[in-house]
């Protein structure tokens, strides 16, 4: 019997009092989530927590060893609420240095707009001892790499262009496929019938997703949606939520 | 001196393979969050997490013992990936039982729309034993509260309308005020001084909120938040915040 691939998988750890009391909308998880799922990475958890040194250690000591990579965003700008450098040091047991690499990029950035490196930009070269840097195309700060953790800031445009730098490092798996099929039925009725697929396919997730389409709740509409790396499998199972829906509409 | 009264915390656990894959963005989050902060909960941690079981049993669990209330969203419908109720009443040590406030509920729900309470619609009366029941004032099925956790819907509306019914039974803190200034420096300029202000004002959480305004990203714009209970301290950051800001502009 071939051994199947390892699944690569990830949690999202992002970082700011701002997220939590509702004021900024977070754009970050949205977005890496749909990369990762394009590289077959399954995101198996998100978090938000404040700008608490104590709150980054455990999430960031939970999550790196509960999953392959574990990606942040915020925390690592200049001010005193940027606490991410130390907190990850702290929470791999490292020193938390000034980095002459950073120093070099940021000195270079500052100097083509000539403007200098001082002592509060030179903050955002700090970093635990032995990280590798994440290159930060939009404003030079850059972002960093410890073992399978990736610090990378929480304005949306430097996140961003920092997944895209580090994407091609990652290790993959096969990509998820996703088949979706609308149903004109209710969960209610469907559910017994769409129980017994999932049952006979259990390598394919497969969930059911209602959305209210109106003002007073009265019109819906499902999505039945397949997911799997077992592509017959799960053809064959989109056939057999076909093949339901088809039955039904026969009864009625 | 006079007591304070306790700072009552929270978090949010939202359930679904569809928030993880990206597919569907979550709207729960960011609306409950806002509520808190109106009521004067802190909201301390969000967590995200696929429709499983063992995931769902520990997430509540570090969750509940953590935090004064747990809101979560989400798997509570009627189809096999719905197993918030059986989950939730594993991480209590209860029993899962079809609840007969609920049926009454749901079979008065389906009568008026001259509908039946089918057994796939009964599922969704299943809860842990002893648990009290969320109205849903949308489409009939409740959610429920069980000890300190409120277990609701994922349907954006559904959700909204179940966080209305709850709010009023919650403990409340006084509510926290945030004080926003816009900031024509860049964080680097200001991150020592700032953080001279962050340190006389320790019970007040002093942000600042760095956004892009342009595609090239060299239009910034920068906001600093100030957030905190005691209404007389609050003040105080703020004129030394904007102090700072005047007399940096005397130099330039």
């Amino acid at each position: 019997m071939p051994v199947s691939p390892p699944i690569i998988t990830a949690a999202i750890l992002a970082i700011g009092d701002e997220l939590l009391s509702g004021r900024t909308k977070d754009k970050n998880i949205a977005y890496l989530a749909e990369r990762l799922t394009e590289c077959g990475i399954d995101l198996r958890e998100v978090r938000i927590i404040p700008d608490m040194e104590q709150a980054i250690i455990a999430a960031i000591n939970a999550l790196r060893q509960s999953y392959h990579y574990v990606f942040t965003s915020g925390g690592i700008g200049p001010t005193h609420d940027d606490i991410m450098a130390e907190s990850v040091a702290k929470a791999f047991g490292r020193l938390c240095l000034f980095d002459p690499r950073a120093e070099k990029i940021l000195s270079a950035y500052y100097q083509a707009q000539k403007q200098e490196l001082t002592a509060g930009r030179r903050l955002m070269t700090r970093m635990p001892e032995g990280a590798e840097l994440i290159a930060n195309t939009i404003s030079g700060a850059p972002g960093f790499k410890i073992e399978n953790c990736f610090i990378m800031a929480g304005v949306p445009q430097i996140f961003q262009a920092m997944v895209q730098e580090i994407l091609p490092l990652l290790e993959k798996s096969a990509p998820v496929q996703t088949i979706i099929i609308p149903c004109p039925l209710g969960e209610s009725r469907i559910s017994k019938k769409l129980g017994e697929i999932q049952h006979a396919f259990p390598q394919i997730a497969i969930g059911s997703y209602p959305q209210i389409c109106d003002k007073a709740g009265q019109r819906w509409r499902l999505e039945i949606v397949l997911r799997g790396r077992d592509h017959e499998a799960l053809a064959q199972a989109a056939a057999a939520v076909k093949k339901m829906l088809a039955d039904f509409e026969e009864e009625t």
